[in-house]
This record gives structure tokens, C-alpha cells and sequence, in this order.
């Protein structure tokens, strides 16, 4: 496969690595010239590219790998100058305003669950999707065939493709991600409001050090990210806030050792349930589905299986003579995943085969 | 060193591995009959007593180690039965409680800043507090001869003795230990309302794997622990509230992007300024300050050089021949922790000589 990548720094390294390592074709851009020859470099592209268009011109598939505040502007650029074939798709931490800001069906949004602290093309990494969760963004305009091969490129990086809403997306990376850094940061400020703390560095316990590991991580990213995704992300806050308040007025109220200690337990619990990793592994069903041949198909099928929490582990398409109809053919990792991705489908009012 | 340890679970186990190792004597005694030949079997006491007033009969120095729960009434079954020259401690994880309730000039509050997730004798370790803060809550009431032991104890442990007053301590753990636990909990209560969360283990990315670790953590200690501070606690949370008040606001308002940022890099600098590993180590110095001898004085030294953040390596009490007066030489690590402690001194009314 003939893949691009545009923006070559931790993210984009990491995708050109892990490419070429799966044996694809990888061409690259960067918009510093010494970021684009480190790049080269370390062996994270073929060719290094002398602008986007040269970048993505014969291109299967296209990476926009720019901070969040850049993207819309790359994306378009990567469009306008990628063939009529090829998937364009990014890696930006929100999603929501990204997708709405494209109309093209070669359009799949994406954003892998992988990084680091670290940053930069000299901490690209060729496994640093492998196990990781990587969300795509597909609407009812996208093109299937696309979709599918952009999951096939994505496996091949040994990575997870999950599909998702965009909004969705947006709102789940708000509790998951930018929810515990505005808390370290939060947590980072007001315990330097205790002057006598300040001066006490080596003093700080290893639940605050912990909890305190994102703040203020990346400013040249994490502001951006923020405010990409602010009407969520505020929400998010004012629940926590709500949850806060409760627990603040069980604590001042006498006799409720009780229900502090109920509280405390649920904590646990969840948290064991949330860290099970049981769900993941066992034997791969394969599942195909019948379905019409018209756009936005994959996508259903595909949003419906990740709200479900059921992991696609490989899919492959193929349309039947009359080209009205054709299956999806998908595989899924355990007996459970695979029973309930049937019961999902079926209830999209698509037919299921279930392969021996 | 005669020492008694009241408790040999985690923490009681860990104190006698060290007292031993450092060539102190230890009696041990357990409300458990297994936990206490547990610690026998693990070299953890040198004699397993039948009772309080068994292990503490000829102790000079005797640590409490029971959950905060249970801690005043054995703090107080140990003041019975110890002789009139023993130094008793705790080693609660809050202080004012257990502090306020004692009026004996033997009883020091202790709350060594060590532990692990796992908990129990099997988990003992000698070197459990190797370099870790040990804070102690000296009052006027207390003895200063047996402060001043209590401090090479813990010296002799690898620990570095801090002394705090009792309610500046639950407030310095409000922010550093407890509230990042409540924080967790509510994080991970909110991430479990997201019932596609719910289904969604593997996805977790490591923000909220991390800002989520002590969620939940050993629900036998923390629902007392909160409970044993609430009104702090409380306080600190609405401190929370008012700070996410804040950011929310600040997300909700257009054009706020510059705002946005430079909170983010006051948590950075921040971050950066109390994991700031400097203020440790350096030469250590030796400063003699002479006081008047009466009660309450090395309470008072202690507690200066504590609220200024002046670790104290070491220190040894002299008196002088009439008895009205005396000396207490303090080692303290580093050029400008030492300056600091002889300015922090000077400031209390007492005349500090540096030695060579």
C-alpha cells in the first residue's frame, strides 16, 4: 500500500515506522525541513516529500498528523491534492469539529489511543500502536471501501480500529483524557496554594505525584486540545463538580461513615471493572453480514459494533455480481464479543452468517 | 534502643524489620494471634508479647500502628502501661484527632509518608522508610528528651523526621494524599456513567489509568481515613470546586484560548517547582542553638524549621550544667536549607552558632 504522512513527529514517525515496518510504501512531509530529514533518517519514510501535493500524489492512503489548531487547514490541503482513491484520515485528539469541516467521502477521521510524554520524531517508535486503541470517525458519507482499507493499513500496525461518532468520540476522550489532566492541573495548583508545600517538593507523597503526572503536559499541544473540545469538556467539568459537591456534603455530615465507605467501595468495584482486561483475547469468530450496497453501510455497521464494545479485529469487504448487494465479512476476538456483535447486527435489521 | 510495636501488619512489621536491622530491641504484639507469629516468623520482633502492658513494660520507645479507627483507644491502653520515660507515637494518617485527645507529655503523633497498595505483615519490608518523610506533631506538652529520641529512632530507620503541627499536618495530607483519592474515586464514578465506558476495558488510555490508580484503594482504611479528616477535607474540595468553576467558565467563554494557555503553564511551572528534587542533599551543616530548658522548646525549633521546609538529618540535646538552659544541635543538609534553618532560629528569639 502506498501510504503518506504528513507532519512526521512523534505521531507521524511513529505511523511512518510502523508502516514501512508492515512492509507499505511510505512518503512524507513535514513542514520543518530538519523535522522531515530526521525523519528520513531514522528510516520513518521512503521518500521525503518537497510539498503536501508531491506528499499525497499517488497515495492509498493519506495521514494528517498536525496539532489540533492545524488540522482543518492540512486536511484540506491533503484532499484537494490526493487522488480520487485514496482514504485521507487524521490522528487529532478531538474529533467533532475536524469532521464536520469536511464533506468528502474519502474523509474517515481517526485518533490512535498511543503516545507519550515525550514528543518529536527522535521518540518515534514502530510499536507504539500495537495493542493501542485507534478510533475512526466514519459518517454515513464515507466511503466504505475506504473504510475498510484504512482498517486493514491500521491492523497492520497491529493496532485496534474501533469505530465511533464523532461526537461521541469527543465526549468519551473528555472523561478519559481531558477530564484527568484539567484535574491534575487543578490538583497541581491548589496544593501550591499551601505555601509551606511549595517549599516541600521532596515531601509530595506518591498518590499526589500520580495524580499529578499529566499537569501541564505539553503546553504546545494540550491548550489547543482543550479548546477544541470546550462545550464537552465543560460539561464534563460541571459533573464532576456535581459528584464533588455530594461528597463534600456526605463528609461534613455526621453519621455517615456508611455511606462514605458504600461510596468508597463502588469506587473500587468500577475501577476493577473498568481495568478488566477479560474481555480482550480468546478465539476469533468469523461473522458475514448481508447487507445492501449503498454509502454509509460500513459505517453502521462498524458504529454500531464499537458503541457496543465489540473489537473488530479484522474486516474485509466484497460486493455481490449485481452490485446491490454484498457482504461484510468480519472477525471478532471471543465467544461473547462475537455473540453479541451478531445480536447488534441483527438488530440493524441486517442477515448474520456465523463462519465455522 | 528498646522498641515496642503496638500492630505488625504493613507498616508495624516494616518499623520492626528496621529497628532490628538498625540493632534495636523489639517486642511486638498484635491484635491478631496469626499476624503476630507471622512477624516472629519474619524476624520482624525479637519477642512476641501476650499483651499491651506485656510489650511496653520496659519499652523506651513505642509505636502505635493501628488503623485510625482503632488508634485512640490503644494509643491510650499504651500510655497506661508504658514506663514513665517512654516516648509512645502513632503512626496515623491523620493527626488532630489522635492528637487532641491525648494529654501526656510521652505522646508524640507519627505519620511516616510510606506505604504500598499491598497491605499486611507478608508485605513488611525493612527499608519501607528508607528516605521517607516521617512527620511527627510535637506539642508544648511534649517532652523534648524524648522527641529528640524518638528522632534518632526514626534516623536509625533511614526516615527523615519533620515536625508539624497536628492540624497544619491533615491539612497538608487534605491536599497531597486524601483529596487526590477522592478525586480518583469521583473520576472513575464518572467514567462509569458512560455506560459505553462500562463495556469498554481495554480502551482506557493511560491518563485515566493513572489519575484512577489509589481509586477505590483498600477499602478497610480509607473510608476511615476520609471520615478522620472530613471537615479538611471538605474544605479542600470546595477549594476544588471553585477552581474547576473557574476552568469551566474559562472553556465556556470564546476567545478565551490565551487564558486557557497560561493556566496550563501555570500548572506546568508549578508541577515542575514541587517534584523539584534540589532542595535535598547538599553538605550538611551543623548549627548549635542555645535555649532556655523548659517544656515545649524542641516542640518549637521542630516545628519552625518543619514549617519552613528545613529537613533536619539529625539532632542530639544538650543541657547545661545549671538546668535552666541548654543546647540543641541540628545537622541540616545543604548551604541554603542551613542558612534558612539559622534565619528561622534567630526569628524565634534563640542564638544560633554555626560550627565549623
Amino acid at each position: 500500500m502506498r501510504v503518506a504522512v504528513l507532519g512526521v513527529g512523534l505521531i507521524g514517525g511513529s505511523i511512518g515506522l510502523a508502516a514501512r515496518e508492515a512492509g507499505h510504501e511510505v512518503s512524507g512531509w513535514d513542514i520543518e525541513e530538519d523535522t522531515l530529514a530526521a525523519a528520513a533518517e531514522r528510516g520513518a519514510i521512503d521518500r521525503a516529500a518537497d510539498s503536501v501535493a508531491d506528499a499525497v500524489s499517488d497515495a492509498e492512503v493519506c495521514f494528517v498528523c498536525a496539532p489540533v489548531g492545524a488540522l482543518a487547514e492540512l486536511v484540506a490541503a491533503a484532499l484537494a491534492a490526493a487522488p480520487s482513491g485514496a482514504a485521507v484520515t487524521d490522528v487529532g485528539s478531538t474529533k467533532r469539529a475536524v469532521v464536520e469541516g469536511v464533506d468528502d467521502e474519502r474523509f474517515i477521521g481517526g485518533h490512535p489511543i498511543a503516545g507519550s510524554e515525550a514528543s518529536g520524531i527522535s521518540h518515534a517508535r514502530p510499536d507504539l500502536f500495537r495493542e493501542a486503541t485507534w478510533y475512526l470517525t466514519p459518517t454515513a458519507r464515507s466511503s466504505g471501501v475506504l473504510y475498510d482499507r484504512l482498517h486493514s493499513v491500521l491492523v497492520s500496525f497491529g493496532a485496534h480500529p474501533t469505530a465511533i461518532e464523532a461526537e461521541e468520540h469527543d465526549r468519551m476522550v473528555a472523561v478519559t483524557s481531558h477530564l484527568p489532566h484539567v484535574l491534575a492541573n487543578v490538583l497541581v495548583l491548589t496544593a501550591a496554594e499551601r505555601a509551606e508545600l511549595d517549599r516541600a517538593g521532596p515531601r509530595i507523597g506518591p498518590s499526589l505525584r500520580d495524580a499529578t503526572r499529566v499537569a501541564g503536559a505539553n503546553p504546545a499541544i494540550w491548550p489547543d486540545i482543550f479548546a477544541s473540545n470546550r462545550e464537552t469538556l465543560a460539561g464534563e467539568i460541571a459533573e464532576v463538580i456535581r459528584a464533588l459537591e455530594e461528597v463534600g456534603s456526605l463528609l461534613e455530615r455526621r453519621g455517615s461513615a456508611d455511606a462514605i465507605e458504600s461510596w468508597h467501595r463502588r469506587a473500587a468495584d468500577v475501577r476493577r471493572r473498568l481495568l478488566d482486561p477479560s474481555m480482550a483475547g480468546g478465539p476469533v469468530h468469523e461473522l458475514r453480514v448481508w447487507v445492501p450496497n449503498r454509502p454509509g453501510i460500513v459505517a453502521q455497521v462498524a458504529l454500531a459494533l464499537g458503541r457496543g464494545g465489540v473489537n473488530i479485529a479484522d474486516m474485509a469487504l466484497a460486493p455481490a455480481p449485481d452490485f446491490q448487494s454484498g457482504s461484510i465479512t468480519l472477525w471478532i476476538a471471543g465467544d461473547e464479543p462475537a455473540e453479541r456483535a451478531a445480536a447488534l447486527i441483527g438488530e440493524l435489521g441486517f442477515s448474520v452468517e456465523r463462519a465455522a
